[in-house]
């Protein structure tokens, strides 16, 4: 989104079931499916408007406070060929005037308050949020409710957010090498389906995108039958009904949103590599992915078994990749994998490292390829599993313990096939996660000739070339950068 | 198509735009865009019906036979997402019964007299034909007329030739190490651009086509105003003239094609590479290919230069990679260099290799690769150019001389953007190329950063490991296979 006021362009691309590599390495889908424990399964409560809209309540009494969610039921996978893009510009625009009110005020309102609010869209969803204290809920359901229905669209707020989106795709993605070679990582990845395509879209088609296509897609996809709404934080159900039905209760129903069905991928029979060479770099790196079921494409149990071979490979410090490559041979400066389950269609697992000193990008692959073959091999043990488990869920525990969290938890989780239901069953079925399901989904899914490779390198580099001698100045080059989940562009 | 009689279940698929790697490397554009010397310019004469259906009449008497084909202007990048196989299922659908003729009965016929008949389904378009004797033509008029207008499609049809087209499937690719390579690099090499699809399809997607999907491909596509009939041989315009009212112009123009808009590709900026290993594969080969734009899509000039360019670089044995590689250094059991330049939209350049006795891909490519680096950096001599000019048209013409031949190159062109007037104007073009246009298509398009580079290899291969030494017990592993031109269906 941007405010309404210009002040904020924020970017943040959340792609819920794809890497960006190089870029963050925080699973994505560790805000999915994972919230438990602290918040008791009597507490959620959901129910349906007559329009359709579903609502969902996650009482949490800790402070003052309520974080307002919608999550329309639509991404970047959802768009027409051609249009790509404009889910993402469409999130821009919904911060323009309304019948009611005009540009800017929802914003300012949530400000004088003290309130936060924002929006991002991703492969599966777009989402837009507030959080502000309680005696605010009905003025931002009130605005939220209205825009989802009344939203000018004109000629002119069509083309002034149109150049705030490409100058965003131009100082995020055209002007970052790792950004560059994660879209092309991902066309190669996926050779059928539509996460092939960036969020924010292909550049010459962004720039195509018009006012006749903002429409159609309002019309078809901004209608609350094909929304989630999550009000999580110091609030009883009973308000957010009353409220719920007062506000958005007004909005019609305007469309009928058939099964979301997109091309899936065929199976795959090569090995790849994407490699990107570029004087911007100056700390080489590389990533290797695998197409893997999602918890909602998954069998049972599998898509939990991929998440604690994650863990077990590359999770943490803890893990065996680290370990082996950072801890014990120092080759790599950083090393690790993930698991991105949180998609409506197929996700995908990752191993990535990035040489030391003298290391090169080709040792770091030999050396994570080694300890990928192990596990497929030999399995791993109870008492490792136990351990990686434990991590896992105490991770998954932090991450979630927030009302921000649990709401986009809930909101990420139905907005990608999944239910309520799955979400609170989860810590028990990762609980029966067993290590011959560890050594199976390794086995099935990591396999080499079936693998897309990618190559971050400064200029004329190669993956086997040694990194310049001279160990970096500082620990800053062998950080991995600190950036927020994959894949939102807010 | 298959025969309506199950006799022939043909299936040469023609990619007009695209490679099948290790398949075929005869150029698919020696076939567009140039016809010429031995037509004047005045014997083609090209008109309209008034349903808009567009007559090309290319009136040759050398022998008693006339070549009868309807192009419709669809091909598998038409297909919308999810449908990938429709277009080439549809033409196996055209063999059927239609409400005045049972299914079979246009196939005898024409096998009856002598004649001969197929079909072909390419990324751009779908071709029919016949070749029969002038007193025929009538008649293949009268029953292709009919089945542009009156095929009965039924779920018993749509049943029995998905079968057969599944079949088609897996005879041809599935079981096809390198067809599967081929499928994955077009799919890698095509970001964005449907040309990354396979024209048979995608088996998952082929599995699901039904009869509404027939029928709404019929409905939209198979329209008179969609289509260009050519007809070649012993005949006369007025006589092509009046059969046409009689036959075609009965046919109403049941729909409007618009514009042939596909998605584009974006700017690419990573170097990628697809590799295949598999037990049946005894002779490893590279390919590695570029986008580089079509005589429809280039500037004025530059398809002519790639057209030269690959005949200088690999066309033939006289080329710059041939005689480095397989006559001088001998590492090289053959090598070359095609532009595909026939698509609509962006089409691509390759180069290709396969080592001999104790070479290796990797050296093969290096050699290649070397000469496109010695071009880029110093062009190519005057006389040089020439003899490759005089070599080129040779084979053209040589390509071109026959009817059936001259047919399908008005035909391909005219489905794909351009006119016969670019068909006619196409060898003062290729006169017209200079030195420095060689040397600068290839610095433009063959960027290194850019490519994609496929390795095919026996299992377990890499493509810098040696072939086994022994050599070859017959010529047999040596000789590119010897297959029609690349990516047509039958």
């Amino acid at each position: 989104m941007s405010s309404a006021l210009g002040r904020i362009v924020a970017a943040v691309v959340l792609t819920g079931a794809l890497a960006l590599p190089f870029y963050s390495f925080v699973p994505a889908n560790a805000e999915s499916a994972k919230a438990f424990e602290t918040t008791s399964k009597d507490d959620v409560s959901s129910f349906y408007l007559d329009n359709g809209l579903e609502v969902v309540v996650i009482p949490d009494h800790r402070a003052p406070v309520v974080t307002h969610m919608v999550w329309y039921h639509v991404g970047s996978a959802d768009e027409e060929p051609g249009k790509s893009g404009i889910a993402h510009f469409f999130e821009h625009l919904m911060f323009k005037a309304t019948k009611n009110y005009p540009a800017g005020e929802f914003s300012r309102k949530v400000a004088e308050i003290g309130g936060q609010e924002n929006a991002f869209t991703s492969y599966d969803y777009t989402a837009y949020y507030q959080q502000v204290a309680p005696s605010a809920l009905e003025m931002v359901m009130t605005y939220e409710a209205d825009r989802m229905e009344n939203l000018i669209l004109n000629e002119d707020v069509v083309k002034t957010e149109r150049d705030v989106v490409l100058e965003e795709r131009r100082s995020r993605t055209d002007s970052n090498p790792s950004a560059l070679l994660a879209e092309e990582v991902n066309a190669t990845l996926y050779q059928n389906h539509p996460y092939r395509t960036p969020v924010i879209g292909w550049l010459h088609e962004m720039q195509q995108l018009n006012l006749a296509d903002a429409l159609a897609f309002y019309v078809k996809y901004y209608t609350p039958n094909n929304a989630t709404l999550v009000v999580s934080g110091d609030v009883d159900l009973a308000t957010v009904k009353a409220l719920a039905e007062k506000t958005y209760g007004k909005v019609p129903r305007r469309a009928e949103v058939g099964k979301r069905e997109r091309p899936q991928e065929p199976e795959q029979n090569t090995k790849r590599t994407v490699s990107l060479a570029d004087q911007r770099v100056s700390q080489p790196s590389f990533q290797k992915m695998w197409l893997a079921p999602s918890y909602a494409s998954a069998k049972p149990g599998e898509a939990e078994a991929l998440d604690l071979l994650s863990e077990i490979l590359g999770g943490s410090n803890r893990s065996r990749i680290y370990q082996a490559l950072v801890v014990s041979e120092g080759s790599a400066a950083n090393a690790g994998a993930y698991y991105q389950g949180g998609s409506l269609d197929e996700g995908s697992f990752a191993v990535y490292g990035a040489p030391r000193g003298a290391g090169t990008l080709t040792e770091v692959e030999a050396g994570i390829d080694a300890q990928i073959a192990r596990i497929i091999k030999d399995g791993v043990t109870e008492g490792e599993l136990e351990k990686a488990r434990n991590r896992f869920l105490k991770s998954v525990i932090f991450a979630r313990d927030s009302q921000a969290g649990m709401a986009r938890i809930y909101g990420s989780t139905l907005s990608t096939g999944q239910t309520i239901r799955d979400i609170q069953e989860w810590p028990d079925r990762i609980r029966k996660v067993k290590v011959q399901d560890i050594q199976d989904v390794a086995k099935r899914y990591l396999v080499d000739s079936r693998s897309v490779t990618s190559y971050l390198m400064p200029e004329d580099g190669k993956p086997d070339e040694k990194v310049r001698a001279e160990a970096p100045a500082s620990g800053e080059t062998q950080e991995q950068p600190e950036t927020p989940a994959q894949g939102i562009v807010q």
